[in-house]
């Protein structure tokens, strides 16, 4: 039996690199890792691949898995449903296949008492005013604008010690790199190479 | 205030390749790892180095240290001390360098008993004809002989369950990035992160 892939939510205050991150790791499509997809009734914009951007399904389905208890999360936002499929990730974890949840803190904390082996990762910007310059953007917003911004900013992160790894954002390439590490080291737990090598396992120990 | 280094205990039959990974992990002597270097009493052979290949001690400093509970564990062979000294790996851990404990199994359920915070790696080889092929050598010794190695390390390898992380040592660079991984990840810890990036934290999260 191969190993069951891991669920990784990652949450990060808007500014921070999430999003780049998490593109670099996928940009060559690796085979066993996918970021999740989530479902939703509104309907796709141009561009907008079903199954790849969201799941989009009809009312009637939604609230059929609303029924099933099939997510993770769900909410209506503007007269449209959003949820994420805790069935499309279990089946996603079932192949071996890692999936990551980008997902703030509120999210973060209801999948954690749904599934608590999910592992947590905190993305953090090196400092206060690197933040601040990043959320400054263009310089076409207004000083209020920033200024909520930057408080929503610091109470996403006001959360970060409800995850299980830290990583600072500082040197992209090292974000990168620590992003990998903790993936690939959580391959490497004594349940995941037990299940990942069972029959070797069965023959090393014989007597 | 930096982060406390990491105690790793790595353990594995013979066979597995655990020296070969330990010395090209140090190899260009990082300056944030250091392997455990044991205390004895018995005379330094040709070519050995103090503080480098054991503490060469006097059997009186040596007692002394017994007495003020400075080691982990220690043994006496042949008449001669051997011991691993918390107090050295503590200070060492104190200035923030990793360090590597390169003992069995008997010795690593010691450790975690002192220190439970100390992260177990398992090496394992990849298969029972490859153990045997490594534990054959070049031909020269007994069928008994081999018996009795194999023998050894499937007693060692029995213990494979009471470990954090188990490495599977097929390809030896695989094996090499899988340590390292598991460093890294150690070191992105929410705990880790937290002393780490204190001061960082705290400015971030100011309103």
């Amino acid at each position: 039996m191969s190993a069951r892939g891991n669920l990784f939510i990652v949450s990060a205050p808007s500014g921070a690199g999430k999003s780049s991150l998490i593109s670099a790791l996928l940009k060559d499509n690796p085979a066993d890792m996918q970021v999740s997809v989530s479902h939703t009734t509104r309907q796709p914009r141009p561009g907008e691949v079903n199954g790849q951007h969201y799941h989009f399904v009809a009312v009637e389905e939604f609230t059929q898995l609303i029924e099933q208890a099939a997510f993770f999360e769900w909410a209506q936002v503007f007269g449209n449903y959003y949820g994420t499929s805790r069935t499309v990730i279990e089946h996603t974890l079932a192949q071996g296949i890692d999936v990551f949840l980008d997902i703030d803190w509120q999210g973060a904390q209801q999948v954690k008492k749904l599934m608590p082996e999910a592992i947590g990762i905190f993305i953090l910007p090196p400092s206060r005013s690197e933040l601040e310059r990043r959320l400054t953007g263009r310089g076409q917003d207004s000083a209020e604008v920033i200024a909520s911004r930057m408080q929503q900013a610091v109470s996403e992160m006001s959360h970060y010690n409800e995850y299980d790894f830290v990583i600072v954002n500082d040197d992209f390439d090292i974000a990168i790199n620590d992003l990998i590490s903790i993936i690939a080291s959580q391959r490497l737990t004594l349940a995941s190479q037990t299940l990942r090598h069972s029959g070797m396992l069965d023959d090393l120990l014989a007597q």
